[in-house]
């Protein structure tokens, strides 16, 4: 599949696009702050980090950018592809991370990058997709085609 | 960490350790068929998952061999470590498929599986693990110390 695809949406076009070095400085960190804790990484770290993602076929980092004001990032998503052993040697994609820039929130996005990265694991072989979500997110997540399932546990070390 | 230990449990001594080539003729997909459908793979198959597993420093699987009956997996779970740009570069263990044969249930050998790629887990810099699992198995996680937040959703395709 096309991995920078342009998309149309109520508030104007949208690039959909892999995360790349410069994204360090256009408010990739603001936006995964509006999740949870995401202090700036040094370039040498970010760039590390990109360089180990990129030659994982695996694993991808997805970013909504507005295509008006080129470099700013309106959303952004990730999914890691785990090979099993079950179910034939199955491939699960696991969708993570999603989040939208407040500003631009109600002009679909979020669905947007759900669907990209459904269709990537789809394309990298995956039976399945899964998330973990806050209970007031399942409503958005069942528009993307999802249904409730499991129950996640976590342990903070 | 060390990747080979041997653990007394109530039923006599288990052997914690990384899967190997030899384990597709020892009953692993025997163990993953109690947990979902898990078909015997093709020598050839599981070789090139196993070498792309094994090079791969971030997915890890595990079996609990029986020190009494060796090639005899009583158990088996894997672990696959992510890497985030939140959480400054923040990592997260995501424990999957974990499953104790039937003839061996009561030796908390689940526990020493799961114990195990909590470590794992810990020694490759992870703030979290976490994992799904059905509602009924929720007081099991709980005994390893994980607890409930969030909730799973999935799309099969």
């Amino acid at each position: 599949m096309e991995l920078t695809q342009t998309v149309n949406t109520a508030g104007g076009s949208v690039i959909l696009r892999p995360l790349c070095a410069d994204d360090r400085n256009h408010g990739i960190f603001d936006l995964l702050a509006q999740l949870t804790q995401a202090p700036p990484l040094d370039a040498e770290v970010f760039d590390a980090i990109l360089a180990a993602i990129d030659a994982n076929p695996n694993h991808f980092f997805l970013v909504a950018e507005d295509k008006e004001r080129p470099g700013k990032l309106l959303g952004t998503a990730a999914v890691l592809v785990e090979q099993k052993l079950l179910r034939a040697g199955g491939r699960v994609g696991h969708i993570e991370d999603v989040v939208v820039d407040a500003s631009a929130r109600g002009r679909s996005i979020g669905k947007l990058l759900v669907n990209f990265l459904i269709e990537f694991s789809k394309d990298r072989g995956c039976y399945k997709v899964i998330l973990d979500c806050d209970e007031q997110n399942v409503a958005f997540y069942k528009r993307c085609g999802l249904e409730k399932k499991e129950v996640q546990m976590v342990r903070y070390f």
